[in-house]
């Protein structure tokens, strides 16, 4: 098992550093859909995984897929993760998931030949929507949420249509294999936990029960500008001061209400937004998470209700309008089962937890069964150029995704 | 009396519109130091000076003169105030002072002919800060505060330098009158309130006992900026929910402390300002305000240390700055007592308080004793096109004006 885990380690840092230098110029990894560094990132991986003994294909869109053909005609086991980075990001977040299964699937080939059913790795294309304002395209083609036409109208930053970029880099409707797929039998995805959890409770794998539903919402305060030296403190209504309690107010409820529930304001913005002016007028964004759909619903409903009475108290006006929602989704409960009793054969410290993050595996499982795995981030760190994880604990995550497709992929099914 | 405060009404007005119209274009009234506009301000506060019978003068730095000769050698009673406005202000801000005094010198000169003593208006060039990065330039040339070595540097937002813009008017060293006097033996100065105390008070008048001090702080929170949905809510270090707690905790503890005390949260900058990012860091500024200084320095003392215990509690780190810091101004107490016993005598309404914005009146208090008198703003609104004062309310202050200035000026001192 030593000799394993190191051969496994070796093997992801060889993967990771050949994908982490595939990157735009600047501090960490920037691999941003349809650029030339995403382009010889997916063209990367399609070398290593023809290495390995895969047979490599892309469908229209830019996903690659990494394939060891089964015994059967039965539906594939996949796993795999999503090639893009943020700007600046890491050397882990989605390309830790598919390297592991690059090296699972090869491990899995050498050792035991043709499995009963297929295998496959997904390099997907897209996950962050970093570059244009939309994400999930990798996993949404397949799937079917995402289609071409919802991407008519994008562009980057800098103008570039979605189509043309997509051009560029030769896909479009038709280029490659069929994005939407029917043939997926289970996704398990493995991933960095972005979080801090594993790490203080020192546990090597994150089981995943669940990612978390999201609302977000404008919160918009009203009150009236005035001279911050002539008007007494009681004859005001100072916008600032209503949006900073009830992001006061939000914080304690939320700590009130327990883990899970994760709840932010992460911008703020008034005006005039002089020194001298009592401010007019406050607009600030809450974002707020669980796993539970109940629970993350009952909570919404108890913070509009906390704030609007604390604007109202004020005499200040209170608008809050929701831009995202998203329910939480639930992991598969034979796979994490599963899970657990290969971590507990192999010794492995695993914690049972959420996903406060969005993940591909959350649109995969609107087609099949879905697991997740974490492996611990150093100091919760990610999307940022001192993302780590050690080599160690990288293989560990791979030596528990192994045992799982040994399982799904080479052992007849018990029923 | 009612056919005075008719012909005072219709005088005001008359003055009012007239310089309301030498003004840039845009809403409201706009005249910033040493502009066109500015200057035409200045030659028809002259033209309607000499139109009065008074002796129009300009000094060095563009204050203008309108003066009463006495009959005796003693110093001046002036009054008056600044004809520059902030950009889109009112008719009436400084304006009104200007007007008043005119009107006031006008009517004693035809109904009493010379003063025992001289009196004087003054249109001061400059007050608001509105162009360059310097307040109170045309009172502080008078006292000696400001001089033209301290405007070297000083450019507009458009990079014209103050030298420029004054000589472009004809302006600058030794170009009129030394802007410094020595022969000032008292000053009053009529102002709109900016505030709504008189007029939910329902005063007709205020006397200002003093002009508050004024304490500004740059407060910095640092946190860490971390993943929204990952990182729990114990775990967090979120500067805006601190930055909060603060702005929560200054309003709580102003609204204890009591009038005159003022404290404003005006601005709030936060990093990285994202809606999935919990906030790293928080700046903010804190303007502080009373009539007293012990008191001001007590809450600005007590603020310090509930801010930067909320921080403490957070684990966040916490900075203050002060970076702008005047004392309070008392005025003249027995001017004020004059004032007082004429409002009595006339029947007016009076409110005594304190200034919570900065006027003329403190700078000229260094040099003499010196009052202040209010008239009702409506709404508290100033420094927008909506300042508004009735006829009858602003006549109301030139009558009490003209009553001091004849005692000042025309009564044989009684000891």
């Amino acid at each position: 098992m030593q000799r394993l885990l190191v051969q496994f380690e070796q093997r992801l840092e060889e993967i990771l550093e050949r994908l982490a230098s595939c990157s735009a110029d600047g501090e960490g990894v920037t691999r941003l859909l349809y650029t030339p560094e995403w382009l010889s990132g997916q063209q990367t991986v399609k070398e290593i995984m023809e290495q390995a003994g895969l047979e490599a294909s892309f469908d229209e869109v830019g996903n690659l897929f990494g394939k060891l053909k089964g015994a059967t005609e039965r539906g594939s086991i996949m796993t795999g993760s999503h090639i893009d980075t943020v700007v600046n990001g890491g050397k882990y977040d989605g390309a830790y998931g598919i390297a592991a299964g690059i090296v699972a699937l090869g491990y899995l080939k050498d050792q035991y030949g043709m499995p009963l059913r297929a295998l496959e790795v997904v390099s997907l294309c897209e996950e962050e929507g970093s570059r244009f304002p939309m994400a999930y395209w990798g996993s949404g083609a397949i799937t079917g949420e995402r289609s071409f036409s919802q991407t008519a109208e994008l562009t980057d930053k800098e103008g570039i249509f979605f189509a043309k970029a997509m051009a560029d880099c030769g896909f479009g409707e038709g280029s490659g294999l069929t994005a939407k797929r029917r043939d997926i039998d289970a996704f398990i995805e493995l991933h960095i936990e972005q979080g801090i959890v594993l790490e203080s409770e020192r546990k090597q794998v994150g089981i995943v029960n669940a990612i978390v539903g999201q609302r977000r919402f404008q919160v918009e305060v009203a009150g009236e500008a005035s001279h911050a030296g002539t008007t007494p403190m009681n004859r005001r209504k100072d916008a600032l001061e209503g949006a900073a309690a009830i992001i006061s107010r939000l914080r304690h409820e939320a700590m009130v209400f327990g883990p899970p529930l994760v709840a932010t304001a992460g911008t703020i913005r008034i005006s005039p937004n002089a020194p001298n002016v009592v401010p007019g007028y406050a607009a600030f964004t809450v974002d707020i998470r669980h796993a539970d759909r109940t629970a993350l619903e009952s909570f919404c409903a108890g913070f509009h209700e906390a704030a609007s009475s604390l604007a109202g108290e004020r005499g200040l006006g209170y608008r809050c309008r929701e831009w995202f929602r998203e329910d939480p989704v639930p992991m598969d409960k034979e796979l994490g089962a599963k899970l657990r009793s290969i971590c507990e054969d192999l010794n492995i410290e695993v914690k049972e937890m959420s996903s406060g993050a969005g993940h591909d595996a959350q649109m995969l499982a609107r087609l099949c069964p879905s697991a997740m795995l974490f492996v611990p981030s150093r100091g919760g760190v990610s999307h940022a150029p001192q993302e780590y994880t050690s080599p160690r604990e990288l293989a560990i995550g791979v030596l528990a995704l192994t045992a799982l497709l040994y399982q799904l992929g080479y052992e007849e099914e018990r029923r």
